[in-house]
């Protein structure tokens, strides 16, 4: 019997899953295996994998397909109905761009990272700021094209591409309260903190011993270790494909804590990807639903669960165990205090819970003024330092730790910083539901037992995978719009006790 | 400037390249990282990654460029022509065979391949006979299809699959000449070395010294850790790509030196690797030579050379040092009975350097008359066992350790077995030609220089790549057309001394 045209574009999909994540294997190996002189080897290998993905999405095979298809979607399941709208989205991204504006951007922000990074270790922003120049201008020309095929605001259409379904319209609302909020909060945690500070961690604990524990703690967590890795590389990341996902950590040994919650936040992602339907694997509508969503589960597993007191009541006799450290400082209170530090940092991925916002606030801010031409580049230096000197009341000494400290706008990723604070608001939304539905969540954290914690998550979160909208996705599990208001709640509640 | 048609066919096999790249590290990374639970998306992967190679290959775009290339061919250079000739060669292979054939292929060996392995677990050949017969009549289809496109006998199309330019009248000439003598040759050395037999091996290195021993080895012998990796898999190979090379070995604590003759077998390869010209990195003509000349690469290093006093003088200081062993089992003129040792073994893989050839023979003719259907797939175990008795005085008791011990056919790789000892002969032939023109070989590999010899392999090998047949390149290297003359000499005076 010949395939239905859905069917043909499920075929079709299900081979670009298959060449993605191949890609997504190379990536991994690149990062964890891969020899430092292959990197030429592996450079080719990638671009052809992604030219390829690329002709896929946009061959006018598939155009004819979806066409066929929704003209003809009234035997299609509501699954295959939403996987019939995630082909289109992802279809008219893709042809929004016309392959000369994608490779001149793929260039310069090749050549901008480059820069980017000379000019951070020279704290000179003037060796970067005409690739920086260069970045934008295509990227607003890419903003404009996107935006104009899915009938999005040029800033939006950025969004969507990291977060679909999100627009500036709710994170501002969001970043607004946050924004008042946040410098009073800061002072009133930072005061109360000072009186009890904690005893800092002397000890060592060996990187072999200290993946012993992350094991046993992501076994605990139900991480598969038969569809999945646990490896080291530079920068945690996870990777792969759901079905064989690498997630990587780093083990310092002086500085076990940072590891381990390295490994808390990777197992948040990768427990997200494990719980996304079997059914779907391979189809637009079975992956996660973007960037914001997936920090939402890294955030609540490292933030909200890792860094609190059931959890290290859970911890605490692991370390001593495996780790074989024990000592005032490794009691239950103290590792609380230290996790739980609130300190007013200039360097973003140094920050903890309470002033991370204030750093996602100001680079929201910021690159919707560069991108609508409103703050020149010549004028990013001072137009940080002062707005990061207003809200957290320290002023950068150099560029390097102002407005050279992240890569995300070398490489064009403008749209993408809102997803952490964004990730952030879902994460206590989604946990002040799952509280009240399990009140016992505490004492089955304390006793090792994840079951509960992921069981809802999945129910609740993963299972739906692509089929609604970031915003439908919170809504349908918390029955609330979207909002800071749980965020306050909870960060108010653990911070001023 | 527009790109002329032999500049684009450049292009094209460079994006083959990387796809083809691509699938040999997910491979390597199937058999050494990879979790259980996920073969089924690595299947996925690599058949998205074989269907596209193969769609490049057999385009009708790579065709006309073809056409045109060839017709304005006066510009190129000598090894831009053998280039040419080598992306015809690959289309005509790649053309020759239709796509349901390919499949139906794929199908029937991925049945006869679990068969094969339940048949020879129950050393039952009837469960295997008829998957046997359906892989054999699709061999014989596709044989006589790129037989007739390459004006081949359709066994030749089959060997020049595996080692360009080699016939079966060339193996039969040498297989001949070894069949007559090996029967009594063997006997002989069984007898002489009855008077001097080994100590046997009791220690153990443990697997963690017996790849610090194996790394000094590789870097002795010049393999770049940057860019390539030695790690351990259920069975040894040498994957990746030149540039990343990726070698495997098996570390067995009570047998230390088998996985160091692993070792030295695969750096055997990839040493070969490494030499191919990097100017030609990409394209058909910068491969190697076909599997004879990659057997003949590995069987150097490991049997002629490894296998040898001066390497063992090389080692032994070696194995005390790093390994901690030492007593007068491992004294270098013990070592070198126990990796002499002749014996009349039923299964080829535990085969030594002289007996081996018997196996192979015995294989190739049998392989001939199953093709041509002289010999009736029901007639296989007992033609077996009464030529294998005939030929080295030993019967299987079962087909498990008779005409079932071996994959190649179940996966419908007939006229590969050949290369295994046409690789050893063109092993010897090198060999003797690089001792006359560097006659302190001996010591300079008792002292671990390496170099001169890979520096004449390199020069007389290595850098010709895929630029001529597998015969000429012998018959370049050594001044003598391949015969089994210097095998012989080679054996009888290590063997016979």
């Amino acid at each position: 019997m010949a395939l239905t045209p859905y069917q043909q574009l499920e075929q079709e999909f299900r081979r670009l899953h298959a060449f993605r994540t191949a890609a997504s294997i190379l990536r991994w190996d690149s990062a964890v295996m891969m020899p430092r002189g292959s990197a030429d080897l592996r450079g080719e290998q990638l671009a052809a994998l992604e030219t390829e993905c690329h002709a896929i999405v946009t061959s006018p095979r598939v155009s004819r397909l979806l066409e066929r298809a929704e003209a003809n979607a009234q035997g299609l399941e509501d699954w295959q109905l939403a996987n019939l709208r995630e082909m289109r989205r992802e279809r008219e991204h893709a042809i929004a761009t016309p392959q000369s504006l994608v490779s001149r951007l793929a260039k310069a922000t090749s050549r901008a990272e480059v820069r980017w990074l000379e000019a951070k270790q020279k704290s000179d922003f003037s060796l970067f700021a005409p690739h920086l120049e260069e970045v934008v201008n295509l990227t607003r020309d890419k903003a404009a094209l996107i935006g104009k095929a899915l009938n999005l605001s040029p800033y939006d259409a950025l969004i969507d591409e990291f977060s679909p379904g999100l627009t500036a319209k709710e994170i501002d609302t969001i970043f607004t309260t946050l924004g008042r909020r946040l410098p009073g909060l800061i002072q009133e945690v930072i005061d109360q903190q000072a009186s009890k500070p904690p005893l800092e961690i002397a000890g060592r604990i060996a990187p072999s011993k200290q993946r012993q524990l992350a094991v046993e703690i992501m076994k605990a967590m139900g991480f598969p270790f038969d569809r999945g890795r646990l490896d080291e590389s530079e920068h945690p990341f996870t990777g792969g494909a759901p079905g064989d996902i690498r997630l990587t950590t780093r083990f310092v040994p002086t500085d076990p804590l940072s590891g381990l919650m390295g490994v808390l936040h990777e197992t948040g992602h990768a427990m997200y990807d494990v719980g996304l339907p079997e059914a779907w694997r391979g189809q637009p509508v079975g992956r996660d639903r973007g960037m914001a969503v997936q920090e939402s589960q890294s955030l609540l597993i490292e933030m909200i669960i890792g860094r609190n007191r059931p959890f290290l009541r859970y911890l605490k006799p692991l370390l001593e165990r495996v780790g074989g450290v024990t000592g005032p400082e490794w009691e239950v209170e103290n590792l609380y205090r230290l996790l739980t530090r609130v300190r007013r940092s200039l360097i973003r991925v140094d920050a903890d819970e309470v002033t991370y916002p204030v750093h996602i606030v100001l680079r929201h801010e910021i690159e919707k003024e560069i991108l609508s031409g409103e703050l020149k580049i010549k004028d990013l230096p001072e137009a940080w330092n002062t707005r990061i000197h207003d809200r957290l009341g320290v002023r950068p000494s150099n560029d390097a730790e102002g407005c050279l400290q992240d890569v995300h706008w070398a490489v064009g990723s403008f749209g993408y910083f809102p997803s952490y604070t964004i990730g952030a608001v879902i994460a206590a939304q989604l946990y002040e539901s799952l509280r009240s539905e399990r009140p016992g969540l505490d004492e089955e954290i304390a006793a090792g037992d994840f079951s509960g914690l992921f069981g809802w998550l999945r129910e609740n979160v993963h299972k739906h995978a692509a089929s609604v909208s970031t915003l439908e996705l919170i809504k349908n599990a918390t029955g609330k719009p979207l909002s800071a208001a749980a965020w306050l709640r909870y960060v108010e509640g653990k911070y001023l006790e």
